[in-house]
């Protein structure tokens, strides 16, 4: 797996100096994500250096470095984990109380007016807590990114990751939750039970099948939006991308074919969102039999996983096997999005030169354009539950929100999200959601 | 019940006006909480007068008001209401995330280097995750205040509370969690699946005897702190109380005789907290036979509210009762404290009045001056649970803090949760916890 490792690396302050450092980088096959100025002597310069390396031993990168003249690495850096330290978010009070008067009018005796008026109407809720904008984000940690069953605990970076995003991209409140188990009817019950304390409820890194079993058991108890992110935060996406692809190339998404590589939940979800969306003519493979049946049961047709690649004219790949896709097995003029995280089916610009349209990967079509605006727009909505209206609104704000022959826009931009917000909330009034 | 209420007053804007209104309050038998003025006109000003009143119709209190000729009652403000407008409390990023150097460092790809550093030693969660900060402050809304079982939704205000003052007092993330029912299985059973997700877990306004199972159980459980607040946060602080009070009079407080006046949650953490602390004269009294026997279990005496009365050097009264206790029962020198909130069982000037030597109620010997300190030192002890001997450094603490013969110092002077910060920690360490 690749992960970005930082190196702090000493070059020369000479013309040609970095260049050189920077073409011993390239000739180990290492694409440079970031570079960098940290610090400046009168002859050299300490640069910090992004490079997605694989996990272990980094001797090989820094002897090539440091076989250059010039250069010569001096560590590596801590900027990931600094920048995780003491984690990524807090609860805040939102006034400050720091008088007696605030104190006794946000806690005893004055809240009690405010108790009282909720036991009274329980709708008032919404207007004087932060419940109608607080989502739980629980994980058992089962399928946490592509690292497989980490567990909650190792999970959480990700759950917190989710937090900063919805607060940062929507002024959404996100609490991570962590269920120390894999029995579907524990998840089930305990997030029931807590229920009361959300608005809505995201359902993160859960594996399948139980992922199916605990999103529509959750949904059919409770009154509030249940989302199972890895599906259908993950489709929205995907359906964005397929739309912005399929404009460019000047194709009916709903005609198009649709090839999914991987139908665990991220496979499904898009699958089944597509079908919502109109595609009827979808084609997917999967290691799993289970898997084959539930694609079927909505309309999805088995093929091989060459026949996928041969007979596509989209390719939706989402298995967690790095590498899967072969550069000989794309099509040319084929659209193909190998969305596994972090490391793709195959790198869009090997996909690109191997005759691809468009390629992207989980890091450019990412659920992070998808679960803020959808969770905002459900409870701005005081929606009960997501449809696939609002999936596809989404979806369709997203692809028409990306500029310049790209597929999606930025991830980072609030009036982005604030466009999908509003496109979800309207789609649940108009659904009756 | 008495909360407060803010009325918005004109009054003419010259000399003896503002008095004259004030009397007509003061012979209606109210005290003024608060006054404030909001605006001026060349002939009049708007104030903000906060009074405790009952609830219900005010238009007596008006009616005085605008009896007198030179004001004029213009509205109710929603002061308290607009101090909760939105909710109290909300997630935020600790750091912005202004770019994709940034979002891929916090979130996919970078974060899976944090979550397989977790997942090989689970205990770098205490540096990577704001885990060993957060409180999860639960609740089934069954004793509320003294609101009595409201559910848990309506007690949502008082856990955002909670949640607010941890972070402004000690720098801990609060997180309710609201559960509706009133099993304690059920309270065991969902907050032990979900303690992976917190550093410490707070009960909160769970009523007796559910809240002693709740309590014991998780803690038996799990191996991180849990208390229940409403018996130990007021115990520490009436510990805290009886000590000052016990200082001022000269008497020590391990053989002093400590009369308590209800034997709920809170009545019952009191008489443990005392005994640990080395009180063996208790005398109690409570209308529950099952709690009267708890109460000799740890070797509390019964007797009747009169005799408890007339017996005692200190009185603690925890009931939820108002006016339970009547002028003429006070013994002349008597430390009186009566606890119940919003409403005490006698008003501390009464009380005083009738020959207390020192009286306060539940607003002044209020657990806010207990809760932040005692989670922030088990966490930063990384103590698997709360001792006695935690419990009594804080109370030690509170009451060293007190000044010019106060029982004990102001709930929001930061310094002073940092001390019970420290003490605390220090206890959790010395007693292995």
């Amino acid at each position: 797996m690749k992960i970005p490792e930082v190196l702090l690396v000493e070059v020369e302050h000479a013309p040609g100096s970095l260049a050189k450092m920077l073409t011993a980088v390239g000739e180990c096959g290492v694409t440079v994500e970031g570079l960098q100025a940290q610090s400046r002597t009168q002859s050299l310069t300490l640069w910090e250096l992004t490079l997605s390396l694989p996990e272990g031993d980094h001797s090989v990168y820094m002897d090539a470095i440091n076989a250059v003249d010039c250069a010569h690495v001096v560590g590596t850096s801590d900027r990931v984990f600094t920048r995780h330290e003491g984690g990524k978010i807090h609860t805040r009070s939102r006034m400050s109380i720091d008088s007696l008067s605030k104190l006794r009018d946000v806690y005893t005796p004055g809240v009690a007016r405010v108790c009282r008026a909720i036991e009274q109407d329980p709708s008032l809720a919404n207007r004087y807590t932060n419940l109608p904008r607080t989502v739980a984000i629980v994980t058992n940690g089962t399928a946490v990114l592509g690292l497989g069953d980490i567990g909650p605990l190792a999970g959480l970076p990700v759950m917190e990751g989710k937090a900063a995003l919805f607060q940062t991209l929507a002024g959404l409140s996100g609490v991570p939750i962590l269920i120390e188990s894999h029995d579907p009817k524990v998840l089930i019950e305990t997030v029931a039970n807590i229920a009361p304390s959300f608005g809505a409820i995201q359902l993160e890194d859960i594996a399948a099948p139980a992922c199916f079993e605990v999103e529509e058991a959750l949904q059919a108890r409770l009154d509030i939006p249940v989302l199972h992110d890895d599906q259908h935060g993950t489709a929205v996406v995907a359906l964005a991308g397929v739309l912005s692809g399929m404009r460019e190339v000047g194709m009916d998404p709903r005609k198009a074919r649709i090839g999914q590589v991987g139908l665990g939940a991220a496979g499904i979800g898009i699958g089944k969102l597509l079908t919502a969306y109109g595609v009827t003519n979808l084609i997917g493979t999967d290691l799993s039999e289970g898997a084959l049946a539930h694609y079927e049961s909505f309309g999805g047709k088995r093929d091989s996983l060459e026949g996928v690649m041969a007979n596509a004219d989209v390719i939706i790949a989402t298995t967690g096997v790095r590498g899967l896709i072969k550069p000989e097995w794309v099509r040319p003029g084929q659209v193909v999005f190998a969305l596994s995280n972090p490391d793709p089916e195959i790198e869009p610009i090997v996909a690109l030169k191997a005759g691809a349209r468009f390629a992207a990967d989980g890091k450019n079509i990412n659920n992070v354009l998808g679960f803020p605006g959808l969770f905002a727009g459900a409870l701005n909505a005081e929606a009960k539950r997501f449809t696939p209206e609002m999936l596809i609104a989404a979806a369709e704000t997203i692809s028409a929100q990306a500029r310049d022959g790209r597929l999606v826009p930025g991830p980072l931009k609030v009036s982005v999200h604030s466009a999908i917000t509003q496109a979800v909330a309207d789609a649940a009034m108009a659904s009756n959601a």
